[in-house]
């Protein structure tokens, strides 16, 4: 017990769970990442966590807690995961089991949120009481930050930037709305605009690369601008963030994005300025060290 | 000092200064209220407030503290008051002020978030840690309150619910903005928009007295409740609130109001369920209270 301390921490998605040793100070000592079985994601959550810590104890460290940042709905201070659809769960109390599997001080947070807390302990957002991360990847979501907490909702259920309806009557979403923000702007939605209105099967990415050349891209992208500065004033109007920071695989559109982004949301408030837009420090390693801030928080108290 | 502690508390607007002396258990002692003058807004609340006391004295209470609640955007903390529209008021250091005229622990509060204390502690929204109050009158505003706290945002001016931009390119708001929510649904929209399509010069009130008589009144107050369930689903997919609180001259509409919002609020959401809305138990003494309790809570520090 004479090591390092260092925490477990997983960030746990649909596709991956992206695993790492980690220091207080932030630093990473080891990673592991690998694809979220279709069946058993438990059993292999609680596999990967005892590999690291092997690793860890073979390396002489002292591991003091384990973190998983999870999607879904969840109650943070049970660990209890209420519904989860990207990996199947309804009502996993995913705290007690990793607990009784690991003997550990254990933290359980939630993916988006976990993102915003370490974007504002080591990333975009340091020094930020009041800001709002916002993933755009093949969906959108929100960690809202305010007064130096994050809004977890009644039910734990706050963030769902992607489904708020910004168009009456809009086009239709995978959820069953209608209008939602990220039928028009995500890395599903542009792609899929631009492919229903005669373009071909291209990825956002390489849709945003026909900028300039392609009437079809320019238009479909404007109208994903268009629709993300009306929702980013939304949250503005709300809960008046200092800062906005952009995740996600769209952010990293660059100029594409932030420059007529932050003149359309300019153009849409006549009374306040708008906060400053930037791109997330941390990028798709904000998760896990969310979770892994969760960790040390778990083995402090 | 031998007298019940009580405090001055006073809501202060841009057309009456409600004050009053209350108990710790919120019972109002006297109540004074006075239209707000447009010139000397300040000393006329230092002589409101002065009278209060006399009387409290005279009453043979013990006066321990005093809290002033205020429109526009301001610095809660220092009890700065940035700008106030329809006080005129920018950078005002209310606090202060008030505490040298006085010589007494005093607390400046903006009138929403305080109105939204006061339905927490006394109200509709009693056992809440996450809500929101909307009270819709001439304009449209929001107290928004996660796990207990007010979100004042980084700038003290969270809460424009009414600023939302909810219809795109929609119609021009007395802001400067357009679209926004309060253009379509709140006393002043739904009487203007009446009139601007053919209608009398009716207040809001009288229009929803026609309801299901006059085919105009029907359909824009069809139109507001679109926006309004619009808004309001906005605003529970981004912040989860456990319940709605509406208040204001609007919350009287009674069941032309609540039953129609709360089934197109369920039309609009297609994987939650919507919180309950109610109307305000406090209606327009919510502001006042809620200056009390700040009052008390500056007493005791």
């Amino acid at each position: 017990m004479s090591g390092l301390p260092v925490v477990l921490a997983v960030d746990l998605g649909g596709t991956a769970m992206k695993g790492a040793v980690v220091r207080e100070d932030g630093a990473t000592m080891t990673e592991s990442t690998l694809a979220t079985p279709s069946d058993g994601i438990l059993a292999a959550l609680v596999e990967l966590l005892g590999d690291l810590r092997r690793t860890a104890a073979d390396d002489g460290h002292d591991v003091v807690g384990a973190g998983v940042a999870t999607p879904g709905m969840l109650d943070e201070q049970r660990g209890l995961v209420y519904y989860a659809s990207n990996l199947g769960w309804r009502d996993v109390p995913l705290l007690d089991i990793l607990r009784s599997e690991l003997h550990l001080p254990v933290a359980v947070g939630h993916d988006v949120r976990a993102a915003g807390l370490a974007e504002r302990s080591s990333g975009a957002a340091r020094g930020f009481g009041d800001f709002a991360l916002v993933p755009i990847g093949t969906g959108v979501a929100a960690a809202l930050v305010s007064s130096g907490g994050a809004v977890t909702g009644a039910t734990g259920a706050a963030g769902e930037f992607g489904h708020i309806p910004v168009i009456p009557g809009g086009e239709p979403c995978t959820c069953g709305q209608r209008g939602c923000l990220e039928v028009y702007m995500s890395g599903a939605g542009v792609a899929r605009r631009y492919r229903a209105a005669g373009g071909e099967a291209l990825s956002t990415r390489r849709i945003v690369e026909r900028l300039g050349d392609d009437p079809l891209a320019d238009r479909v992208w404007s109208e994903a601008l268009d629709v993300l500065a009306q929702g980013l004033n939304i949250l503005t109007l709300l809960l008046d963030p200092g800062l906005i920071v952009l995740g996600g695989g769209v952010s990293h559109a660059g100029d594409a994005l932030f420059a007529p982004l932050g003149e359309r949301m300019s153009a849409g408030l006549a009374w306040r300025e708008r906060p400053p837009v930037v791109r997330s420090a941390l990028g798709g390693d904000a998760g896990r060290a969310g979770a892994a801030l969760l960790a040390f928080d778990a083995a402090r108290t």
